[in-house]
């Protein structure tokens, strides 16, 4: 609650799915004052049932309405909500901001429209997964499309109550950043699982961690991705234009060799910029492997044993072996603690792998 | 030491880098036999000084000579080892095995030839990286080639000393095999890496955990991937033509949505067939996300915690905002008893986030 400050804006939720019930669980655990309605009435009964939001009275008059509805039909959604409540702002959750910035300006009616693009995506939807801290330590993506500065801070203050980490752009370079960062990696991870077809069972017991990480996206939902691709097709072709030139390049290179050694160390070059932990800071960590029996209790144990060395762990990944009850545990640690841990570690009688 | 069977052979290593020094090291901490050289002086005898083999008799007669250097020298050094130690059996480390079987075919001497391809690869290099454990429970590739059963045996035996989980192939299909698995990935990451290029610094920070993923393979060392794109470049292009026939596909299509559903869906079903862990089992886990201040103690409560009620930890993941001091923790366990491990973190103070 919040006695001391103006009083919380009422929030209308179109759509109760993944994101619709998270915001609604969210600002409700908060105090806020949310409605909630979704176009599947059992959807919508399971949506209050865990605390999404209330029943829309008659007359209703939101301060902000958020449609949380699939992109394709985004947009209509978007035009009649902000047909439908003439005194309120509307966002909405989409993945791709152009398209929808353009029907709300085809209309007239910019200067209640703010775009959010909450990037807190999961293999997994539905109203069943809906969680208030889903948006905790995320980024929340708002592009105000020259729309008034009230507005703005309506959709940033709800960004803010769940925890969310706002980031303010256009929608255009939302888009083509968007297609580069996020849905050409998409399609390329997909490729790479596709190109499995036909190997024998034994040949894919080679699969490494290095195909498992390039492929791990590949489970994502074709049809949220056939939506995403369709919105955001120009921006996606240019993005998809970079990668086959690069693969064609190397395919065709007179010296395989000399083509792929200069496309990874460009790659690299590209790895660099990309943003550390804790806001952009590059920090580089060592990292050391630990063999551990893969059973109840050992991760524990060894966490514990690198809490006596009162070293932080930065990264921590397990990989297992295909054939062993065997687990790899990976810590990264700072550099400079590494020949004390390993030490302390070996001490204690776990064995280093590397 | 191995007093009531047959005497342990003799293994000599050419070539004293993180691999050979790695097996160097852990042979002798088993109580084999073990020479080692290498071309550079310097390397040389760091290897002996960290325990990864003695200097060579005048007379050497090794059982097994291990050649472990970078793979565009395998063959010559292969070969030359075959006519230097006309008794001993011959392998080798290198990933890409059918230029060293034909090598060796030619030569006539494939009765005493085997192929190795210890799967271990790290970002790191060099003896200064060199580990005893670095091939325990990874996967230990034996190429027979039509070597007699003896000398196959012997190869074995030291991927088995070293923990290693052998797996015998031909080296056609091996070559084959990881250029779909290992190389054309590792391309592709590349390519993704390097389609960042002209972003700018804000919209990176745009990057989320899945191009994190695809393009974790892009900071490998590109020298050592020339030389295997020289060595597979047959099999390497023919991997390539598939991604770059389906990202070619999703680029031009009519409707890009239909055409990238249909490459997920297809990626889908490949993904579903890589081994799980465990042998092979395919098993499906449920992730939970614990919201968890970024410092020091912070993992070993939440995995004390857990431990509390005796849930098993099959996988565990930490993700970091990009401007908050707060981590997600992904913990995948069995899905069967999640409601019960979130109740219990709840109480205990736990945030969940998803």
């Amino acid at each position: 609650m919040n006695p001391s400050r103006a009083p919380l804006p009422h929030v209308h939720i179109v759509g109760a799915g993944l994101i619709g019930s998270s915001i609604g669980i969210g600002l409700s655990a908060e105090g806020w004052k949310v409605t909630i309605e979704d176009r599947n009435p059992k959807v919508e009964r399971i949506a209050r049932g865990i605390g999404a939001g209330h029943a829309p009275e008659a007359g209703l008059k939101p301060d902000l309405v958020i449609v949380a509805v699939p992109p394709s039909v985004a947009a209509d959604e978007v035009v009649s909500a902000l047909r439908k409540w003439p005194s309120a702002v509307v966002t909405d959750v989409a993945s791709v901001k152009e398209p929808l910035a353009a029907a709300v300006e085809a209309v007239g009616l910019s200067d209640r429209y703010v775009g959010s693009h909450p990037m807190a995506g999961r293999e997994v939807s539905g109203v069943e997964s809906a969680q208030g801290d889903l948006f905790r330590a995320r980024p929340w993506v708002v592009c105000a499309n020259g729309a008034p500065a009230a507005a703005v801070d309506l959709v940033r203050g709800v960004a803010e109550a769940l925890g969310a980490d706002v980031v303010t752009t256009g929608a255009a370079s939302h888009d083509a950043a968007v297609a580069r960062t996020s849905h050409a990696p998409q399609v390329a991870s997909s490729a790479v699982a596709a190109s499995l077809a036909g190997l024998d069972p034994e040949d894919l017991a080679l699969a490494g961690q290095g195909l498992r990480d390039v492929t791990r996206v590949a489970a994502s939902d074709p049809g949220m991705w056939a939506d995403i691709a369709r919105l955001n097709g120009d921006h996606l072709r240019g993005a998809l234009d970079r990668i086959v030139e690069d693969l064609t390049r190397v395919r065709d290179a007179g010296d395989i060799g000399e083509a792929l050694a200069e496309l990874v160390e460009r790659g690299r070059g590209e790895l660099a910029r990309i943003p550390g932990k804790h806001g952009g800071r590059q920090r580089h960590w060592t990292e050391i492997v630990v063999i551990a029996p893969d059973k109840p209790g050992q991760l524990l144990r060894l966490l514990t044993d690198v809490a006596a060395v009162d070293v932080n762990i930065e990264d921590l990944t397990i990989e297992h072996s295909p054939r062993q009850r065997v687990g790899l545990v990976m810590l990264s640690i700072d550099p400079a603690r590494a020949p004390e841990l390993v030490a302390a570690l070996n001490e204690r009688g776990w064995e280093i792998a590397s």
